[in-house]
């Protein structure tokens, strides 16, 4: 694959070997949001360095990233751990340094998620929302977002309507944000591309009228499935702004109608 | 204090400095569970370990437990590192390790919980059942449960009947189970209690009619409040069952009718 094929988000996880257990790196400005790298990116980054030290687990199963500093465009580098190498599953640690700071602290349990196509006995339903037609593009989204969000023009998102009050100052109150997901260039969905998309729409803070950044303490995604291709349906809620934190659920769904990641994180509320 | 007048979870999860970044502590055999020492208790004392380390930090705010073999009674060495120390958190890993091998990888960042005392939106509210008085003791658990489960005796566990047709052949298949904890000797909560009781209940999957353990792959708690003095009310419940894995969400609330902890965490399905 020569770099003039490759999608942005092959681009933007791409990693060189840089010595045993280490990765080398490029954060991309077109990932920033808010003056930082995204979060869902910086552990797809993370995750594709563990992904590339056990060939035979290559899929995060559980994935848990704890946020230490802002990162910013630049070179990485990434060092990994392996904790433990098991039949089915492989565990080990990533870190993601700049200039000397750790960024991101990972610790992740890896598999073959086709060894996972067993029995499917879930009681979760998607949930409903209009056709990606009918829903509100980042291109209606207030401009002080745009300019502060890089990433979104990486994005094919299509918010539902009913949860985009905040947008024109009329926020529901609910916590809860849902819309169509799909990558801006085409590529299609695979699980690297799920931990992005557990941390890629606006902070449900927004939906309680509490608009700024919300900088993630923890963030861990289970993936349950390998996506198929096409739309992502994509939903973060939140029940719980307490404290100074909240939490953040999201659920992720594929075209075929199959739960294939569910998420939930630790932010600190913006101060708003 | 001396140990005569310690409760069982304090001496459950005691430790003696062993070198830097290094504590001793003991398994009991109280704590097991269907062969192996119940996951909650093992993440609390590598929890004790980590909140000994950061003395301005006592408080996990949000800790994550990778599952890698099953512990046993007996001896048993906490290694920690610090990876960052801040001015509000400070994020350290831990490692439970027996007779040379890991038994589990812990991520973890703590502050003090007493410093989150503001404001509370919170849109959950605690759920609804019956008193202590009226819900199931676990004297009435089937034999065969209280046989594999030796903590259940450290536990006052009162089970809400709703969620307990499973114990009489009679599962009710939303995967819920939900009741009232309190440690048996009286001991009073805190959040490295609060580890214990996020893997205290029976798995979710016996009220899916799926008798058997579920071995822990993750376990990831947010320490939402200091809990106040008095029963906990504690929620289990999944929505996923597939492919052999299942996710299992609890959350606890405190006799103030705080939400005090949420967990989730990703466990093999029964095979039974």
């Amino acid at each position: 694959m020569t770099t003039a094929t490759r999608s942005e988000f092959d681009q933007g996880i791409a990693l060189s070997p840089a010595g045993p257990g280490r990765y080398a790196g490029e954060l991309g400005e077109g990932w920033q949001i808010g003056g930082g790298v995204n979060g869902g990116l910086l552990l797809a980054v993370a995750g594709h360095a563990l992904s590339l030290e056990h060939p035979e687990h290559p899929d995060p199963v559980s994935i848990s990233g704890y946020y230490l500093s802002a990162s910013v465009p630049g070179p990485v580098e990434v060092r990994t751990e392996t904790v433990r190498r098991g039949r089915s599953l492989s565990t080990g640690t990533a870190s993601l340094h700049q200039d000397g700071e750790e960024r991101l602290r990972v610790l992740a349990t890896y598999g073959d998620l086709d060894a996972q196509a067993g029995e499917v006995r879930t009681s979760a339903v998607p949930f409903e929302m209009p056709p990606p037609e009918e829903c509100i593009g980042v291109e209606h989204a207030p401009k002080q977002l745009i300019e502060q969000a890089a990433l979104l023009e990486r994005f094919d998102l299509r918010l539902d309507p009913a949860t985009v009050g905040w947008a024109v100052g009329a926020p529901s109150g609910n916590g809860c944000i849902q819309g169509w997901f799909r990558l801006a260039d085409g590529r299609e969905p695979d699980p690297l591309q799920l931990l992005l998309v557990a941390d890629a729409l606006p902070p449900v803070t927004f939906d309680l009228g509490l608009p700024g950044w919300a900088p993630t303490i923890e963030l861990t995604v289970h993936l349950r499935a390998r996506p198929a291709a096409g739309w992502l349906r994509v939903r973060h809620a939140t029940r719980n702004l307490a404290g100074g934190y909240f939490e953040e659920d999201a659920e992720v769904w594929d075209s075929t109608g199959r739960l294939v990641a569910q998420s939930r994180q630790l932010a600190r509320a913006p101060r708003g």
